[in-house]
C-alpha cells in the first residue's frame, strides 16, 4: 500500500473498528450525524446544501467514463419541479472492458486500501449530505428531514454497515501463513502461503425512485470494498443522488492514483426503453444488487446466472392486533407508520389484522370497528397539521402510484379517505394522504396483492389465531420484510415469534414510543431477511458479502 | 440448551476453538490422527475395522428413515468384490414433510448444541476410521493407505472446517443485544433484540464415486452446523461409506432426542434411472452439494433455483515447467503426482507444458523430449516395486474410466504406455498404470478436455509465456482446481501469480517434497476457489457457509 494510502487508512481505521464492533454487538453507534444541525455539519450547511442541488438544475453533470457517447435525463421533482439535468450516455463496448482492466489495479490496492478509500467516499458523501438530502427529496419526493437523514446519514450507515461486513469477511482469512506440518523425526513439511482476496468481476447497482442512496450504497460498498468496479444504475426518476455519489467516489479514486471509472454510472438514454436488462445480462456483470419490482427481481434472479444476483423486492407487510396495554401508544405509532413517506416504503404495513370480536385493551374493549376507525381517526389528527403534514408525508414519487391510490378506494369500507393536499412551499407537489379501508378477511385477493403507496387495509379476522396463520400466508406466499404486532399475552407473542421464524420475517412487538416498525437502524437490524419472497438478501450480513470475492492461494516451500 | 448437550458443547469446546482458530491461522492443524497406527487408534482398530466392513457384506443396511419402502444396492468394488448391500428406499413425499417437520427441533437446539452434536458424530466417525477406509476402499478403488486418510482423518477435517466456519459465521451475530439511542435530554430509545439463526431447509449432498465421504462430508455439516436436515445421496457405486456416516449422524441424533431423519439418505432403486434429478428439483430442497461431472453440475445450477446450489465439477488441471533446480526433486514429486490413485483426483494434472526449446535445469540443459521422457521414466520407476505400485494406484473406480484410457492411447505420442496391473493381494482388481503422452500445443482440441483418468500429456509450447497463456485458457474455459508450475525465474513465478490471480485458481509452485499439488490439507488450502468453471464455491470459506441461514430478528421495549 502507498505512504498516501497507509496515511489515509490510519485517518480512518478507528472509525472501521467501531464499525465491525457494532455489527457484532448490535448496540446502537454511528459516525454520521442524523440531525441536520448546524452544530454538526455548519452553520452554512444548509444553504451550502440547497444552492448546491440548485446549481445542478439545466445543467450537464460531468462524469469520468471512457465511452462517453452523448447525454440524456429528465427528471421531474414530485414536488413539481422540472431537474432537467443531463447525465453521460456511455458505451457499453468501451466502459465494461475498461472497468474490466481496472480489477487489477483495484484488487492490488488490498483490503486495507480499499477500505480506506471506501470511507474516504463516505466521509465526503457525509459532508454533503444537505445537498444530497435536497437531490434524494427532489427526486424520491420524501420530505426533507426523512430525505437528509434516510438519504444522507442513514444511508450512509447502510453503506459503512457493508464495507465493516465485507472487511471481516475478507479479514477472516490472512494474507499469508506458514504452514509446518510435524513429520515425526524427520524436518517437518513447510510451506509460504499467500491468500488474496479476488473480486468476481464488475458490480451492477440497480437502483430504485423511493431510495436512490439508501438502496444504493450498501450493493455499491459491498462490491467495492471486495475488489470489484461497480456500475450504478440509478431508477431514470432519480438519477441525482446517484450520479452526486458516483462524481465524490470518482474525485476520491483519482486522488489516489486509481481510475476513476472504477465507479462508474450508466443510464437509459431513453426511459421507455430502459437497457436494465441487456446490461445485467452482459458476461463481465458478475454481481447483481436490485432493489424494485418483483418481476424484474425474479427475472434477474432467474435469469442473470453469470451473476451472484442480490434482490429486495416488493411484499405484503402486515401487523397482528392482538391486544393492547398502551392503546393510545399503539394508534400513535401506527398514525406515523402509515403516514410516513406517504406509505412508499418497502416496510410500510398494508394488512392491520383485528379479530372480529375485539381486542382488549388499557382503555377496556375495544370492538373491531372501533380499532378500524380509532386507527383512521389518528392518522387524520396526526396530518391535521399542515406543516407536518407536509414533512412526514412527502410527496407521491410516481403519477403510478397516485394513480393506484384513487383506483383502490373501492377494494373495501373506506375509513378513511385518501386527499390531495396542497404543500405549504411547493405548490405543484404530488401529496396524498393515507387511504384505510376495512375488509372481511375471506377477500384474500384484494389485501394479499401488493399495492404500494399509501393504501392500507384492516382485516377482519375469526380470531387471533386466525391473524397469525394470515401472516404467515402474506409472508411465505407474498413476502414481507417486517411484522408487527401488539399483544399483551406471553402465549400469543410467542406464538407470533414462532411464525416469524418459521416464515423468516423481522419482528416488532408492542411499538408505542419513538421506534417505528418501517425503520431499521444500520449495524443493529437486519434490513428483510432473505428467506421470504420479498428479497433474498438482506442489508447486512456475511451472506451479502462473502461470496463477492474468492480466496485465491498460492503455496511454495521457504528458501 | 439441555444440561446433556451443555455437556457435549463442553465436551468438544476445545476442539471447536482450536479449529476455529486453525481457519484463520491456517498453520497445519489436525484432531485426528492421519497415521492409521496401533497407538493413534488402538491395537486391535485394523482387524476390528476390516471384520466391521466385512460384516456388512450380502446383509441389508439399516437406517431409522419415515417411509421405508423397500431395499436397493448393488456396489461392486473395483477390487473385484461384489459388495451385495442392501440400502433402504424411502418414499420423498414422506421423508421430505418429515424433515420439514424435524427443522424446528433441529433449528431450537443453537449454534452450540449443533455444534456439539456435529463434534460428537466427527469423533465418532473417527473413532470408526478403519471401518470407514476399508468401505471407502471398496466403493472408491483409493488403496487402503489413502482410503484410510483420505476418506477418514482428512474427510473428518474437512467436515470439522465447515464446522468451524458455520459456527463462525452464525456467532458473528450475537444471540440478543440491548439497543439503546441516545434521545438528547430525553431518555434514550430502548429496544430488546433478538437474533435467530435458521436454517434454508432441507439440504441435498450429492456423492460421487472416487471421494464419498471426503466431497460429502463438507456439505453435510454445512448444512447441519447452519440448521437444515440433510438428505444425503451417495453415487450407486459408493453408497456404504455415506451409509456407516449416516447411521453414526442417526445414533447421536437420537442420544440427543432428536429425529434421526434429521440426516437421512436416499438411493436410487434403480441406478439406470438416477432420481437425483427429480429430487434435487423438490421445492423442500433448499441447499445442494454436489461433486461431480460439469453437465450435471450445471444443469443443477441452472435448473434448481429454488435451492443455493455449491458444484465441484470437472476441470483440466495443468502445470508449467519453466525450469528447475531441483530436476530429480521435481521428476520424483511429479511421478507421485500422476500415480496417486491412478490420476482419478480433481486436483490430478493432466496437461505439462514444456516449451519446445527445453528447460534450464540443475542437471543443465533439458530438450523437450528429455523432459518427457525423464517424467515417463520417473513413473515407470516410481511404480516398479509392485507392492508400491497397488498402494499407490488403487484400482480404477468405474469401467467407464478403464475404458478411457484404452480409447485415450492413439491421441498423442505415447512416451508411457498404461499398463493393466495384477493386484498382489486382489487377482480381479482393475488395475491400470499412467497413460502419459506428448502432443504438440496446437492440438488444444485433444488435451483441452477433461479425460479423467490417469491420462496426462506434455505439450510442446512455443515458451514458457505460451505455457501460461495455454494453462490460463485451460483455467478460464474449462476449469481447474490446481496449477502448478517449475521455474528458478522470479519474473516468470510472479507472471504465473498473476495468472492464477486473474484465472483464480490455487498454485503451487517448485513442489519437490513430500507435497504433491493434488493434495490440499483443511484448515488452511483451500479446495477450488469458485472462480473458474471447475466450481462455484470452495471448501471451505464463509462464502460456504453464510448463505445457509438466515437471521430473523425480533425486537421490543423492555418492560
Amino acid at each position: 500500500m502507498s505512504e498516501a494510502l497507509n496515511t489515509l487508512f490510519a485517518k480512518h481505521q478507528d472509525t472501521l473498528n467501531a464499525a465491525t464492533h457494532a455489527i457484532k454487538t448490535r448496540d446502537y453507534w454511528s459516525p454520521y450525524p442524523e440531525n441536520p444541525s448546524p452544530r454538526a455539519y455548519g452553520e452554512t450547511a444548509n444553504a451550502d446544501g440547497e444552492a448546491a442541488f440548485k446549481g445542478y438544475l439545466n445543467q450537464s453533470f460531468a462524469l469520468e467514463m471512457p465511452g462517453i457517447i452523448g447525454e440524456a435525463g429528465s427528471e421531474v421533482s414530485p414536488y413539481g419541479i422540472d431537474l432537467n439535468i443531463k447525465y453521460p450516455l456511455v458505451d457499453l463496448d468501451v466502459l465494461l472492458p475498461a472497468m474490466n482492466d481496472a480489477r487489477k489495479a483495484w484488487r492490488d490496492v488490498g483490503p486495507q486500501g480499499r477500505a480506506a478509500i471506501c470511507l474516504e467516499i463516505l466521509e465526503r458523501i457525509n459532508q454533503r449530505s444537505f445537498e444530497i438530502g435536497y437531490a434524494v427529496m427532489h427526486t424520491s419526493g420524501q420530505g426533507f428531514m426523512m430525505a437528509f437523514q434516510a438519504g444522507g446519514p442513514h444511508a450512509q450507515d447502510r453503506g459503512l454497515e457493508a464495507v465493516a461486513y465485507g472487511y471481516e469477511a475478507m479479514m477472516h482469512t490472512p494474507a499469508n501463513t506458514v504452514w509446518t506440518k510435524p513429520q515425526g523425526k524427520h524436518d517437518p513439511l513447510v510451506l509460504n502461503k499467500t491468500y488474496t482476496a479476488v473480486g468476481r468481476g464488475i458490480g451492477l447497482v440497480i437502483g430504485c425512485s423511493t431510495f436512490p442512496t439508501w438502496n444504493t450504497y450498501p450493493g455499491l460498498f459491498a462490491d467495492l470494498i471486495t475488489g470489484n468496479p461497480v456500475i450504478v444504475k440509478p431508477h431514470p426518476a432519480a438519477i441525482l443522488p446517484a450520479a452526486i455519489s458516483v462524481k465524490i467516489a470518482q474525485d476520491v479514486l483519482t486522488e489516489n492514483g486509481l481510475p476513476a471509472h472504477i465507479v462508474s454510472m450508466v443510464i437509459d438514454a431513453d426511459p421507455a426503453k430502459p437497457c436494465t436488462a441487456d446490461l445485467a445480462k452482459r458476461d463481465e456483470i458478475k454481481l447483481i444488487d436490485f432493489t424494485g419490482n418483483t418481476p424484474f427481481g425474479n427475472w434477474l434472479e432467474a435469469n442473470c446466472t453469470q451473476a451472484q444476483v442480490y434482490t429486495e423486492k416488493a411484499g405484503v407487510n402486515t401487523i397482528i392486533i392482538d391486544s393492547s396495554d398502551d392503546y393510545k401508544g399503539m394508534l400513535r405509532n401506527l398514525s406515523f407508520t402509515l403516514s410516513l413517506y406517504s406509505g412508499q416504503m418497502c416496510t410500510t404495513p398494508q394488512d392491520i389484522f383485528v379479530p372480529k370480536g375485539g381486542i382488549d385493551t388499557d382503555q377496556g374493549h375495544k370492538t373491531f370497528d372501533d380499532v378500524a376507525n380509532d386507527i383512521a381517526t389518528a392518522v387524520s389528527k396526526f396530518l391535521s397539521d399542515p406543516e407536518r403534514a407536509a414533512m412526514v408525508l412527502g410527496a407521491i414519487q410516481a403519477p403510478v402510484t397516485a394513480d393506484r391510490i384513487e383506483n383502490s378506494k373501492t377494494l373495501g369500507n373506506v375509513l378513511r379517505e385518501s386527499e390531495a393536499l396542497t404543500h405549504p412551499h411547493f405548490p405543484n407537489a404530488r401529496v396524498r394522504s393515507p387511504l384505510l379501508m376495512s375488509i372481511d378477511a375471506d377477500q384474500a385477493d384484494t389485501y394479499m396483492q401488493e399495492l404500494f403507496g399509501p393504501i392500507s387495509f384492516v382485516v377482519k379476522t375469526d380470531s387471533t389465531a386466525h391473524s397469525i396463520q394470515l401472516a404467515s400466508e402474506a409472508i411465505k406466499t407474498h413476502g414481507a420484510i417486517t411484522l408487527g404486532c401488539y399483544s399483551n399475552n406471553d402465549s400469543v407473542l410467542d406464538s407470533i415469534e414462532e411464525t416469524a421464524l418459521d416464515a423468516g420475517v423481522a419482528l416488532s412487538c408492542n411499538l408505542t414510543g419513538g421506534v417505528f416498525v418501517n425503520q431499521s437502524a444500520a449495524y443493529s437490524d437486519f434490513h428483510a431477511t432473505g428467506s421470504n419472497p420479498a428479497a433474498n438478501a438482506c442489508l447486512s450480513d456475511l451472506a451479502y458479502v462473502a461470496n463477492r470475492f474468492r480466496v485465491v492461494q498460492s503455496r511454495r516451500h521457504p528458501k
